[in-house]
């Protein structure tokens, strides 16, 4: 079992996808899936959890084909009714999905935390592999944009991203304890790599690095630290990563994603389509791997993680 | 507008029946509904209010036909979905109707009164008679039955009335202040009856009359009180009121129900099949009419609806 460990740090949708491919490749028992909760918030007085939900419906089988959010064959009973009685509309709850918030609500109010939480939904999801929060305390990313300081969900959803971004907070931050597991699992000889997927590294990754010293505890850890480039061919696939960007005076190319995490990150996946950018990155000292980063098919995830597990069998040792 | 308004206490289902009558044959701002507030409870976090609920689905004309709860064309993907999840589905919850509870809890969470919450769902739902919660503050019932104590709502929906019933108990009664316009209504010249729906009069009608004053306010109002018998021929229409009776060692009649509300009440409307107990109840110094009190159709509740406001005429004044 030693180096046999995967650790994946994911957001929303481009890192569930990873996540999923992973999943289809690696034995259940080998990953792990660390969420961001910075995205969670309370509405109609749920507790709303939308990268743990995302990651948790993909790895189940379950997410929705396209919208990238969501369920398969959901239906909207409850949302159309709450329309016609002028109640709060904004945020779009499935019927379906709404078990999730109405039974993670029950339970958190009971004295669960997030993490036995979410390994109930897990375990009756039928999910093998692991899913944990980043923190079982609370945190919540606001955005600063040119509007005021925006909650996230307001920021993402109810101003649809508009507002042009000058910086991110992560309320709580300072005192939100890293997941335990995820600070074992790094400081173990079980672990082969840390896989950071493909998600917006401001608003999902970040939250997670921000965590009272776990870019240390990367740092420390003697398995590699992999990032798969959410930028692809100057734009991103999905979500305002790209449009953050260019409001930051930030290149829109995975150059700009390895400084990014260039303090911790040995090896950067990019797509075929920058293979211009990898000398770039060598010279920053960080491996680099090219190939097909778009995950279209269930094929393109598991081809992906492949060359991800493949990166990381190559650097390991090596830190 | 002297001596035209209506004041209906009602239960769920039985009293809902004959409120949607009093609604088809009074013009809309002439009828008063309070609603027994104490079948209230938290459930999944939502407060639910089976009463008001039923007496507001009936009259918006959404109620479902048979089942007596509930809405009409009613999806069941959010408990399926929580069974799927193992969450608690004991009480069944549709889609639709979710969108009350989750309405009225944030209302209620933001501060607005259990009062402004159901004025806005009744504006919403397009009901233009005045539908009041029997009190805004908190009262429960529970059931004191031969199993010990339970709350209403696992005595009725969880245990299905099945233990036997020694007595009740309205928790909160002593400090829950009447809703103001229901006294406002027992004191004015405006009111020319109080109708007592044919709910269940230990469970449903009770904790409207155990408020503190609610008794003294109705014997002293100018306007009489008329029960309708929800007993006919020995049983109950819907509901465990029969059965209540005999554990109770009471009549299933409807002298029980005229000697239940004796102090209160100036006339009784009972069911021709039970006209041979309307001299007993004469004998009490009560007024009885006796006609058809088996709601089927629109047309009974219509025509049980007249037969109240005729004895409501023939009794102005007379108290």
């Amino acid at each position: 079992m030693s180096h046999k460990q995967i650790l994946a740090l994911s957001g929303g949708v481009g890192g569930a996808k990873l996540a999923l491919g992973l999943a289809r490749v690696l034995p259940a028992e080998q990953l792990t899936v660390v969420c961001n909760t910075g995205d969670d918030f309370e509405h109609l007085g749920l507790k709303i959890c939308p990268d743990l939900d995302t990651v948790m419906y993909t790895l189940a089988g379950r997410s929705h084909p396209e919208q990238g959010w969501g369920l398969a064959n959901e239906s909207w009973q409850v949302m159309d009714t709450l329309r016609e009685l002028q109640g709060e509309t904004w945020f779009n709850l499935g019927d379906r999905d709404l078990a999730t918030h109405l039974l993670r609500s029950q339970l958190l109010r009971q004295g669960l935390s997030l993490s036995a939480v979410t390994q109930h939904l897990c375990h009756a999801l039928g999910i093998a592999q692991k899913i944990l929060p980043m923190s079982d305390d609370t945190v919540s990313t606001s955005v600063l944009t040119e509007n005021g300081v925006l909650a996230f969900q307001h920021y993402f959803v109810r101003e649809r991203c508009a507002p042009a971004v000058r910086g991110f907070v992560f309320r709580g931050i300072e005192h939100a304890r890293p997941h335990p597991e995820m600070l074992r699992l790094l400081g173990s000889d079980e672990l082969m790599a840390v896989v950071i997927c493909p998600s917006n590294p401001f608003l999902s990754i970040d939250p997670i690095l921000a965590l009272p010293g776990l870019r240390e505890a990367l740092r420390a850890s003697p398995a590699p630290v992999i990032a798969v480039s959410p930028i692809v061919a100057g734009n991103a696939i999905k979500g305002p990563t790209a449009k953050i960007l260019r409001e930051l005076n930030l290149p829109c190319s995975p150059m700009t994603i390895a400084e990014h995490y260039r303090d911790i990150v040995d090896g950067v996946v990019l797509d075929q389509l920058d293979e211009t950018h990898a000398p770039a990155i060598f010279d920053l000292g960080i491996a680099a791997t090219v190939t097909n980063t778009v995950m279209r098919s269930l094929d393109d995830r598991e081809q992906l993680a492949h060359s991800v597990l493949s990166l990381a069998s190559t650097l390991a040792g090596k830190k």
